[in-house]
């Protein structure tokens, strides 16, 4: 079922009281990341939700909110082949009302703690971890789901929001699932579509980096600085790199040894296409 | 029944699935305000929990947070009177964590917008409407109401929580209980507690002020400076007037005459006391 008013999901869940419900949301231009997230959510819970939504509002203006592929039609075709209960598809008015200039002016926003969000994707990205705790938090409260399943690939974003529903006691439980690869080792994600061929061969250099370092550290390479200079050797003049970074993999910490909680992060620009990926070096 | 742990809260509401529930978040040193709005709780719902929480992080550094007064066993025994269902009494540590430091570096915040903050008690309280938001929406996530119920006599905070309710999806209705007064006018506040004989007496300009604004509106007179302007034959050096506003009594905007949407507000220093207290000029 494909609907795209908050009241008609409303009047459709409130027929489920007996059902465990699980949220997958995404901003669609699904692949098959999102897919093993639905999977997932087939097997823990007895009706499971996708929303679809593109949000506007964790968008920065220089960022690529317009031309962010928008395939309503395959994603709701994908879902039910899934076996998706419901697709929640609203428009930008539906979530922040008509005349919404969509500013912190006029409008409620969640703000995760400046300690999760001043690292990584969020120092350059200013504002978008609002943006993405204010939607979630808004579709949990639409949804009302037992469950809610996120990507590793967003690894910041799935800390985030664990820390969100800590701190603010929002009674859904959040599932992190693994990151799913292409063969050639990239991780998928709907902004690849953007790459040409030559730029997904150097886009493979994000999971080399990050596989090489995992490496490094199983023989004993325990130093952050020295486990980060290995990725320059795959680095190009094709690779703008963004961040490369070693921290816990639960509270984004600064470590002085790489350990089994260590998480490796890397944001890197290929024909000007940002690309993120990470590794658990105790996995 | 009075508990102090989020759990237990969770644990007794689940049993409640097939009752309608009220929440009536309190800062306790309950006086009748609160408990007209218990009553009004009991009139609508079929369980009702009061929370009794003095929330640090609504509190400014210079602010009464320490002295501000704390009375459980009495409003415990007030809440069994009216026959309140759970009185939920947490301690900081039960709702930030014990090494929280409380502070936005290390905390989610509800942060309402700029322009229903950026005025009235939220220009000089800084901070305060985002303290109030969180432990709100904390409380309504842990008691999961259907109802929630507010005193009109905190204007601005019941205006920033419906929008707050509206801009999240938040799934409780709010309920707006009209402001309870002593026989002199003196509006009821726990902080009249911090006064002395003579400062009551002082602190009736606060109501004699609002009231002669709305008789005067009712004669038909409307300009807002005007009306502002009948006020200072009211105030004595033993007052100290932060604000007086007409505004919008939903928005909270600027109008350009007073009408039947309009609400006078005021918050004055009495004996270093800050009071506020406010009136619907259409009613």
């Amino acid at each position: 079922m494909l609907v795209h008013k908050i009241e008609e999901v409303k009047n459709i869940t409130k027929n489920w009281k007996d059902c465990t419900i699980a949220l997958v949301p995404t901003m669609g231009a699904l692949h098959e990341g999102h897919l093993s997230l639905i999977k997932k959510a087939k097997e823990v819970c007895d009706k499971v939700v996708v929303s679809v939504f593109v949000n506007p509002i964790q968008f920065g203006p220089s960022e690529d909110y317009d031309k962010y592929p928008r395939t309503l039609d395959k994603d709701y075709e994908l879902c039910s082949k899934e076996g998706v209960d419901l697709v929640f598809a609203p428009s930008p008015a539906e979530m922040y009302g008509e005349e919404q200039m969509l500013s912190n002016n006029t409008l409620t926003f969640v703000c995760p703690p400046f300690f999760y969000v001043n690292k990584l994707c969020g120092k350059t990205r200013v504002g978008h971890f609002d943006g993405v705790c204010t939607v979630v938090l808004k579709l949990f409260n639409i949804v009302q789901p037992d469950y809610a399943f996120f990507g590793q690939k967003d690894a910041q974003q799935v800390v985030i929001i664990k820390k969100m529903v800590h701190d603010l006691n929002v009674p859904v439980k959040i599932v992190q699932c693994p990151i799913i690869r292409e063969a050639s080792g990239l991780a998928l994600s709907s902004r690849n579509k953007y790459l040409s061929n030559d730029g997904k061969k150097n886009a493979l250099a994000l999971s080399q980096i990050l596989n090489n370092i995992r490496a490094c550290y199983k023989k004993g390479i325990t130093d952050i600085a020295a486990l980060k200079e290995t990725a320059y050797g795959y680095l190009t003049e094709k690779h703008d790199l963004e961040y490369l970074e070693i921290l816990d993999k639960n509270t984004l910490e600064e470590q002085k040894k790489a350990d089994e909680n260590s998480i490796a992060l890397i944001a890197c620009r290929v024909e000007n296409v940002r690309l993120i990926d990470n590794i658990y070096l105790g996995e």
